[in-house]
């Protein structure tokens, strides 16, 4: 089958052998495929993953269950059965690969196969586009999965990339006060349009935020998000980046601030909120290749002042 | 008076000047107060403060309010009416002063000033040397203050030193499984006569933690305290040194860690903890100077494998 795989540099192959079925996964043929940050990341040595990459998709069973239904796909498949998973930490679970991330090749292909229970139906409202846009806008949900974010909590997102534009968008649904700081008044511009506030200016910013979600995916945004974090105020990590950081520990303890890990999140809340119209996410996709053209829908992806890059692989 | 100040280089002086008693402030004439690793830190440079070291005391009220009642006092002197204030965090307060810390000269001298409202009572069944122990106690208290411990919780402490026992017996009465990893068998006896299970084979755990707590004092204690987190579990940083400590991010999220900074805590509970004994201070008592021997108290107090250093200042 077509792919765009993974082995130490990303290139575009005819013949990927079809992948094998076991008993408790579906086949999936995948119908539009998106390019996330990790993507890109993976293809800089990050998680030093071979294969099939692509973990955003919608697509049509093939041959499982739910033959027939338009589905999206949680990417974690755990085993279900270890501590962490009975816990109810399965997207933990230690045992798990990870569609297109780690040992289990991913959407950038004709097919992929996930465990059944991972699969969600896409509601009729919902179209292909606005589907793939759904493991990302779970990963934002994570955030309030995690943390309670109060009505009355001053909340800042650092970073206009995607996953900043999709967290700053569940974040204002809790009512709370969201000042989303980037650096692409375009990309700023469609949360203007949903009446979320935005700057470009962040040394112009002297108050103290009670949430900061760090979506810049670099090292600089820690430190722009700690400044901006309150005495026992929260900070959210989202960013995966590859390297480390030099961190001061004292002042953490003395202001009492929380660090806060979060990545994946829950698939049907965030087709809850597609389906009802709550979230914008058609605005964020600036391109469309098909998979032969893979590679260069990858260069586009890594361009300054680019949102979603989607690859169509199928008919929906 | 008589006193140990910090002036780039730690003295003992008999002239020190008394102090002025403002209108919201009570004198205390201090009995005894004991050496904590900030102290030390500061010493080495941290903070930058210049003045009487010492923020953990007992003493007798001299002049104000509680006047002739035996008392110990909470060390942050805030304004009480800022928004930080009065949203309850009075111990963060932007304007405010901290005893032998901040702008405020502390305890090693034969009086010391705090705000009226700062001041607790001591049980007559709670000794002077105990109620030293009661700032280091409710800053153990401030874990379980800002963390929600169950009784079903793995945890780890990481540190036998002072800070670390303290944490080891507050977190043991929530019932929780405690193991405290430390480097001296005789400190870590303390906590076995207790009950509390104890290792100092630190590369031998291959378990992980709900909760793990990092009371070392040192860098190096982070990196064994992220080893031993679980997915989705909570590291707590006790240890407030000096200098920044390199930290990858990523595994951090993906791992969905919770990292909390925690410092002084609610004095009120550590007294009825003393009162009640249901935490063992004495035992960790390792030798008292008197103050113009404070310069050999230090010394003593910095050594290897000695846990609490007092000084005996006046009489009760």
């Amino acid at each position: 089958m077509r792919a765009l795989v993974f082995d130490g540099q990303l290139q575009f192959t005819r013949d990927y052998p079809m992948p094998r079925v076991p008993a408790d996964e579906s086949l999936v043929r995948v119908v539009r495929a998106g390019i996330c940050n990790t993507d890109l990341e993976i293809c800089k040595g990050y998680l030093d993953f071979r294969g099939v990459l692509g973990h955003e998709f919608v697509g049509v069973v093939q041959e499982g269950a739910m033959q027939g239904a338009r589905v999206v796909g949680e990417i974690n498949a755990s085993d279900g059965t270890c501590p962490t998973c009975l816990r109810g930490d399965a997207t933990h679970c230690p045992q798990r690969t990870t569609l297109g991330i780690v040992q289990r090749d991913g959407a950038f292909a004709e097919y992929l196969t996930l465990p059944t229970r991972n699969l969600h139906r896409v509601p009729d409202a919902v179209s292909d586009a606005q589907a793939v846009f759904v493991e990302p806008l779970a990963a934002a949900l994570e955030i309030t999965e995690r943390v309670h974010i109060r009505p009355t909590d001053r909340v800042a997102v650092i970073g206009d990339g995607k996953l900043g534009l999709l967290c700053a968008q569940v974040l204002q649904l809790t009512g709370c006060d969201v000042l989303v700081i980037g650096r692409h008044e375009k990309k700023l511009a469609i949360l203007n349009q949903r009446g979320i506030r935005t700057t470009t200016d962040a040394p112009a910013i002297k108050e103290q935020f009670d949430i900061v979600v760090d979506c810049t995916g670099n090292a600089g945004g820690f430190e722009l998000a700690r400044r901006l974090t309150r005495p026992r105020g929260i900070l959210i990590l989202k960013s995966t980046f590859h390297g480390a950081q030099a961190m001061e520990f004292a002042p953490m303890v003395v202001d009492e601030i929380s660090i806060v890990g979060s990545r994946c999140g829950p698939f049907a809340p965030a087709l809850r909120l597609l389906e009802r119209k709550l979230v914008d996410v058609e605005s964020m996709l600036s391109a469309e290749y098909p998979l032969a053209r893979g590679l260069e829908a990858f260069e586009r992806a890594g361009a300054v002042g680019v949102l979603k890059v989607q690859i169509v692989i199928g008919d929906g």
